[in-house]
């Protein structure tokens, strides 16, 4: 148990907000951690459930005296609500955030930074499908990946001061240049929710039975996609608005590779399937390698 | 335990050749277990567990005197391997198989079903990535559907017979027309399995650092896509092969769909975004609902 903050505010309460809230708790990596949401009856279910030891009426109220203040909210509401909060910053402050696009949260919250309040944004590579402070759990960033994505010229205690407390959380940390954080999150994430979110729509536009039949037989393939698919509208509305150059570029590569596939399928040429499934197969087993499946 | 059948032969002893062995011993379904398969080694391993009575040094042998014979193999050496069994199958014998596409079942099996003898075409809605007889497991089938699809004018009480034997291995099962099974499984299984492929794919041609990258933070969903791109390469390019107009259908409606994302994203029309993604999150649901999660 070290405690590394004093008051955490943690702004907005839902499913990573509450889990780390319940995370720092338990580290005893903070003495004080307090929200605020939008939504009140986050808030106040948030204060029910013991998650945090208030829940306030404003982001003022919240950030006041606070020595660290973490945007939980969709990335959508970043610009505004850093807009309101800025002059209420204590000096030597830490601002950071579990956004899932790192370049936008420097263009939204950096021009809101006084001088002597630190930016350091971050992203735990941790969550689940479902929404709001119930759904939180403070185990959710055990032995997963947080990346920490300072901007040139951050002051180097500051971020360890936030790397730190992710470790406390149970995560390894990982420093990266934010745009390239986006580059490599378009792949591994935006871009498998997008696929996920569309072939579950496709499947929705069916005629009656068959989607009846979707659902019934969804244990072939399907059904992983749609907990994928499942995930809060808001918040990926917001990732892909604020990724778009590095999801449309990953996309259209996606796209060639699939309409040479198609074509393979048209004219029947089997090795070249053959091959890109064999191909396939050993990623898989890279992954079961660096322990992350 | 109700014995159903005296000799069952299972051709091709691999993950759902060897579950199948697996389960039917288990359930005291048949007096006799054999089987053949082209790789001699997997015949030989599955001796060796005792997942089979006999493994045969051919398909011939092993057909011979079978009141059910299974076909376990991938779908491309259905229709040489039936040629070359058909005058040895025994009169009243039931033919059946366990393929992901069940028209082309019927078209490469159909013409050498000899008279007083019955298929049956039968498909679990069961499997995981693994491959080989080491990897099949007795439960594999349980609480999963079975849907078999016989062509019209089927013996019913043959139908019934092979019914039975899935609900023996713990399957729910469902008559259905082959055409009809084709569509729905296009959508739930070939084209999701298409998809992981693509992407994985188009991960794997990353430069090196970045694929190095997606490797280490694959938990944010690319990891799911690996697990179905993992599946077996023969059994999928003769999937893909086989079910041909059902998979480019659904096919091209993913791609116009995924197209007009791809559109909303460019010119930032959030809302078409959060709609897609609210609906998608209400197939969740349903699925949930149906205990099919």
């Amino acid at each position: 148990m070290t405690q590394l903050f004093d008051k955490v505010a943690i702004l907005g309460i839902g499913l990573i907000g509450s889990s780390l809230a319940r995370a720092i708790r338990r580290a005893g990596a903070a003495k004080t951690i307090v929200t605020f949401d939008g939504n009140r009856a986050h808030g106040a279910r948030a204060l029910e459930l013991g998650v945090v030891d208030q829940a306030l009426e404003s982001a003022v109220e919240a950030v006041t005296g606070a020595d660290l203040v973490i945007y939980a909210v969709p990335m959508g509401a970043y610009a505004e609500l850093a807009a309101l909060v800025a002059p209420h910053l204590a000096p030597g402050a830490i601002v950071s955030d579990v956004g899932s696009v790192k370049m936008a949260v420097i263009r939204d919250l950096g021009p809101h930074i006084p001088e002597g309040v630190h930016l350091v944004p971050a992203h735990p590579i941790a969550g689940t499908e479902n929404s709001g402070p119930e759904a939180g759990f403070a185990e959710l960033f055990q032995g997963r990946w947080s990346i920490v994505t300072p901007p040139p010229g951050t002051d180097e205690a500051a971020v360890q001061r936030v790397a730190d407390l992710w470790r406390a959380v149970g995560s390894s940390v990982e420093i990266m240049e934010a745009g390239h954080h986006d580059r490599v999150l378009a792949i591994t994430s935006h871009l498998p929710h997008l696929i996920a979110y569309t072939i579950v729509g496709t499947a929705t536009d069916l005629e009656g039975t068959l989607q009846q039949e979707v659902i019934k037989f969804s244990a072939s393939g399907f059904r992983d996609f749609t907990r994928i698919a499942a995930s809060d509208p808001t918040m990926w509305r917001d990732v892909f608005l604020n990724n778009r150059e590095a999801v449309l570029d990953v996309l259209q590569r996606f796209t060639e590779d699939l309409t040479a596939l198609q074509r393979a399928i048209r004219w029947g040429e089997g090795e070249q399937l053959f091959e890109l499934f064999t191909r396939t197969r050993a990623i898989r087993r890279s992954i079961i390698d660096a322990k992350q499946a």
